[in-house]
């Protein structure tokens, strides 16, 4: 058994015969069958095997995808929405076949409202490319899951990453999309208000529901003013639970840190042999705090006192920018330096999120649990937010290795679940976690199943994803 | 016509009846049908026009709420949640008769999560309940719609107030609930956990939907530390434009302002009058900051600066916790104010949001349509979000004036939707805006309609709001 088996679904051959004809007609060579193309866009970030589209769409506004889109209700045939490709648990793969609708291509930044601090943008673009946009304006957009993904993908997958424990997820920064529907209606979930209590939220509905409702082609995101100052320091404690401690301590302070991440030893490790870094190979916190130049000095020196009370040590403060951006570039190459520990394995990324009194016993219990699988699956989170990453490194060809890797992660998930948390806290469901969603949301399942169908009763969006059978 | 007038729905007589025979067996004097307590629970702090249920069930738990669900939607008999009867918008009115369930006795904290910030509690604790409960461990819940409102209530109408643009609204701070749905189930929408991707996201689909798909008996609220320290501001401006430039500065530069209130000049004179207050006669901000003690004194400094640039005047700093408190109340009695300025008339409260941009054209376009009406309406606002009331002062006899009284709320719901914004930002559409709402979503309403019908197919959950026929 391969790992993370998906099974296909039953493709509808002449519909989608008939959806080729038509739309090759009408959109001429930015309808593409070419398997290179197609496997490319049934490619995702881990161990779930290609399954490409029958035919990939380069769409150029909302009415080409509405067009698409009825083209393939009328022929009842699979549509998946592709943004970059860096989801993790299969969100582009095509069980069934059909069309892949690829947005990159609309990649407007349609408005930005600096005095709303919000911006309205096509769902190609990049979080990179609108940070680009910005900088000159003195505005940032924060939420950074770590690949430069495109910000209709990071709506549908309600993403996330280092920086949400200070501005929350898609989830908290999108304040309303536009969407072209299962029968090729478009709606746009409501205007630019901070905020609203006319009628069911189905900005944040369609946030998270991974393209199996509807096809986001334009979203309204929150900005922010860029902070008058950064700094950051890392401090190493003698195990995670004295880590997550410090981390406790500073949220119930009120100390607003804007990034807070916890590297296990293992990690500590990698990264020291990737970098060239030198930190103690022990647990490690990096961190970053936004504020006025006095703020940020005051945050930094509050989590030191912190940091000494729960047992940390080499605790470090670094405003200088240079070195800030070298730790920052550690951090970010970790997937690299634990790559480079597992030399000819491939990685299976995997997050969990629990309450953060939990995160302790959590990562604890992972950790042994990697062990006596004689795995190796370094660990880091977002610890502020009790979300973590495990990354197992396992070599394909080895069918033994690749089933206690799947023990490992099942059993991660139910730990997750079973201390009050979620299978995951930013990857989505995807193909990967279908199983898990009724552990975790019993009879509530039902009810996801009841929104789909009723938006969608042909089961054309995105099928196969996130909705049991 | 009377203003707001609602159109009974068709009343099931017969299935009252043995609804009302069922449940009075089962739970004997938990079950009332005196007519006071009916008006009582069909009473709504504004205009509309009482609508008592048949009946009033005083619920003690989940699973009650669960038999009676399932007793109403076996005899296809309404069933009304309530909480404190402080909606605004016509929410526990019964436009059908049938049950309203009073879930004011399931009043426990279940549990307070310190290290976690969140606790667990029933529906019906209130936000003053939970914050007196709380005080001793440092904590506190933020969300303030002014009321003393249930908890239950204030996430079923995605409730705010004005500390929003601070510590975000129940949108934010709920982090999972537990909802009898309309066929008697009881789902759980998620743990505990800060943040997931497990599926679509019923949270933040129950809050706000106003009881027309489930029946909140259980939630998870966020909370936070107490802040070492709080300052508050006052400073008057010349007009309700330079006001708002100054907070949209504030905002722009990250200031973390905790609220920032706008009275317009007619708000400022009835406080005058009734708190004795001594401000001048012109708009006014009155300013929170929360932080640490040398956070609170720079923010505050910061925003004098601001202040001073966009023409304001009479900046003042307000640390003393008894001038404070002063301030704060004169605040909250600013209904009392108003209402002193305008003896014998009946007050209708309503609520718009718009991009911070078009706040002070959409405020002194709707004081210039009020003058014109001939009407009393002061106008005061949660300024940082773009959210405003108008108060209308009427005499219930006088149709002329009613109907003037509904020209202008018309338009203001209009001018804000054209503005890019909503027709309520905390109030909720209850029976008062239904007809607002296709003018705000468009077919985005069909949607909302969809999600009703797959939950609650014969319509028993609340009839006769949000949703329009």
């Amino acid at each position: 058994m391969a790992l993370r088996e998906v099974q296909p679904l039953q493709r509808n051959e002449s519909g989608i015969a008939a959806m080729i004809a038509t739309l090759g007609q009408r959109f001429g060579d930015r309808l593409t069958t070419g398997m290179a193309l197609r496997e490319q866009h049934g490619h995702t970030l881990t161990y779930i095997p290609n399954q490409p589209p029958d035919a990939v769409f380069f769409a150029h506004s909302t009415e080409e995808v509405q067009e698409a889109v009825r083209v393939c209700a009328a022929q009842h045939v699979p549509v998946i929405p592709f943004g970059t490709g860096t989801s993790l648990e299969g969100g582009v793969n095509a069980p069934a076949g059909g069309l892949c609708i690829d947005l990159g291509r609309m990649d407007a930044i349609v408005k930005v409202n600096a005095e709303d601090l919000d911006a309205v943008v096509q769902p190609g673009v990049t979080r990179e490319a609108l940070n680009v946009h910005l900088r000159d304006a003195g505005l940032f957009f924060p939420i950074d899951p770590g690949a430069n993904a495109s910000l209709g993908g990071m709506a549908a997958t309600r993403a996330s990453g280092t920086n949400a424990v200070r501005y929350g997820t898609m989830r908290e920064n999108v304040i309303s999309v536009t969407a072209v529907m299962p029968d090729g209606s478009a709606i746009r979930t409501g205007g630019r208000a901070r905020k609203s209590s006319a009628g069911y939220d189905l900005t944040r509905l369609l946030v998270g529901s991974e393209g199996t409702l509807g096809i986001i082609t334009e979203l309204t995101v929150r900005l922010y003013g860029i902070p008058e100052a950064m700094a950051s320091a890392v401090c190493s404690f003698p195990d995670v639970e004295a880590a997550c401690n410090a981390t406790i301590m500073a949220m119930q302070a009120g100390i607003p840190v804007a990034r807070i991440e916890l590297m296990d030893r293992s990690c500590v490790e990698a990264v020291n042999a990737y970098s060239r870094t030198g930190f103690s190979a022990s647990p490690l916190l990096l961190l970053e705090f936004h504020g006025s130049a006095s703020g940020v000095r005051e945050q930094s020196e509050f989590f030191g006192e912190i940091a000494a009370e729960t047992g940390g040590s080499g605790f470090e403060w670094v405003a200088d920018p240079e070195d800030r951006a070298r730790m920052w570039k550690a951090r970010h190459d970790v997937y690299f330096a634990m790559q480079a520990a597992a030399p000819g394995k491939r990685t299976i990324a995997n997050d969990a999120c629990v309450p953060i009194s939990r995160l302790a016993d959590c990562v604890a219990e992972t950790e042994r649990d990697i062990a006596e699988a004689g795995l190796y699956g370094p660990v880091l989170g977002h610890v502020g937010d009790g979300n973590f990453h495990v990354a197992l490194f396992v070599d394909s060809d080895d069918a033994d290795e690749l089933a206690r890797a799947e023990g490992v992660l099942e059993r991660l998930s139910r730990r997750a679940m079973a201390m009050d948390g979620t299978c995951t806290g930013e990857h989505g469901i995807g193909q990967g976690k279908r199983a898990m969603l009724r552990h975790e949301h019993g009879n509530g399942t039902d009810f996801m199943a009841a929104i789909k169908h009723a938006f969608d009763p042909r089961n054309i969006m995105n099928p196969g994803k996130v909705i049991p059978d």
